[in-house]
């Protein structure tokens, strides 16, 4: 176990992955005593991220990073592994997950909806954001695609949380690492050119259900982008 | 395990992602003697992956799909889930993955390289497809933005593959899900508008040892394309 003097350490910023990860790690702390991480706060806008040392632990260049200095340094990136690997090993009681072992089907269904927000939700909102605030030209036609799709993974979450509470597991579900990746995308939905989420209730709802979490307030504040939008 | 009269049921079709678990299911068919799947192809042009009884399956309305009729006819959407649903249920010999108990590493290092190419190469390498062959108009800012950022992956598949055989695993690796997951896509580069891998050669060499496997070309032959693109 992580503790104060031996914690896992994030290199991460508030942006949707890195509020996923910390929001995790802010429920990790609160459901097991003695559970410890800090994190360096990177600068994705002057390119940190891109520097050597960073690109030895992501060769990939983004955060969020976690190196768990309780396992010699082990290095995990891409957010969704970071989630499952925290589950794996700080998470024996499955609070946020279900057993590979005796809860099969819950935990595929975890597995599947991660990688439905990893490849669906996360990059298409992301292009989203670039056409529709930073790219240096306006090109309408790649503003309403990725508003578009958007707006339609938004609408296949909708269908699943339609008389459920949360994405994986039985009855109504459970807070879990599906909803972790995804909620902190979802929120900012302003951003991605999607005003309001009224024509999706149910993903309204369950919205409301994630961020009301106090793991999920403390975790938005973590690593905050603060100073840097300024240098 | 899955029988002939009791097989795993694939909606697919000879896609990356289709091949990726055609590959897959072709390399369990030959390790274990008695595994038996099948398949139904689905024609994505003509929309049958939006019908009705095909959301039913996966409300994002995309193949693969994975029916395991051996266990209940338990559905496993997104290709990457279903890799791990396969090898999780099937290969219990870690032939093509690693056991995440005993060898929890070299386990994490295949999830973080499965939501790399599920999260990067999927969908980047699919909008680089979109600009420069379905895109109704031409957008020069898009078409380079796309190959482009297909080209930086690959870059980074290029870093990992610096000195080992395979994306996950001790020394020189394991051909595992990793692999398995990438290697489709990276097969049909110049589709992408990348005419050769030179300026990537541990790229290169690694899809050589990949797409030679005797797995790797049946499992190209499966649901193929056909008079689907003549329809």
């Amino acid at each position: 176990m992580p503790t104060a003097s031996n914690a896992v350490h994030a290199y991460t910023l508030a942006t949707p992955n890195g509020v996923a990860i910390a929001s995790y790690l802010e429920e990790l702390k609160e459901r097991y005593p003695g559970f410890a991480y800090d994190f360096t706060r990177i600068n994705i806008w002057k390119g940190t991220q891109k520097e050597d040392w960073f690109l030895k632990l992501n060769p990939n260049g983004r955060i969020p990073v976690l190196v768990d200095k309780s396992r010699g340094d082990f290095v995990v990136f891409e957010s969704s592994a970071i989630l499952l690997y925290l589950a794996q090993h700080y998470d024996k009681d499955f609070a946020f997950w279900f057993s590979p072992e005796s809860d099969l089907n819950s935990y595929s269904e975890i597995v599947q909806w991660l990688f439905f927000a990893h490849g669906g939700i996360g990059p298409m909102q992301g292009q989203n954001n670039h056409f529709n605030h930073d790219a240096p030209e306006k090109i309408p036609y790649a503003q309403k695609r990725y508003t578009d799709e958007t707006k339609r993974l938004y609408g296949v979450l909708n269908i699943r949380l339609n008389g459920r509470e949360y994405l994986a597991g039985d009855g109504k579900g459970r807070y879990s690492l599906a909803d972790l990746k995804s909620y902190p995308w979802v929120k900012i939905h302003p951003y991605a050119s999607i005003e309001t989420l009224d024509e999706f209730p149910h993903v309204k709802a369950w919205l409301e259900r994630c961020v009301g979490r106090e793991a999920s307030v403390s975790g938005a504040g973590v690593a905050p982008f603060g100073n840097f939008l300024e240098e």
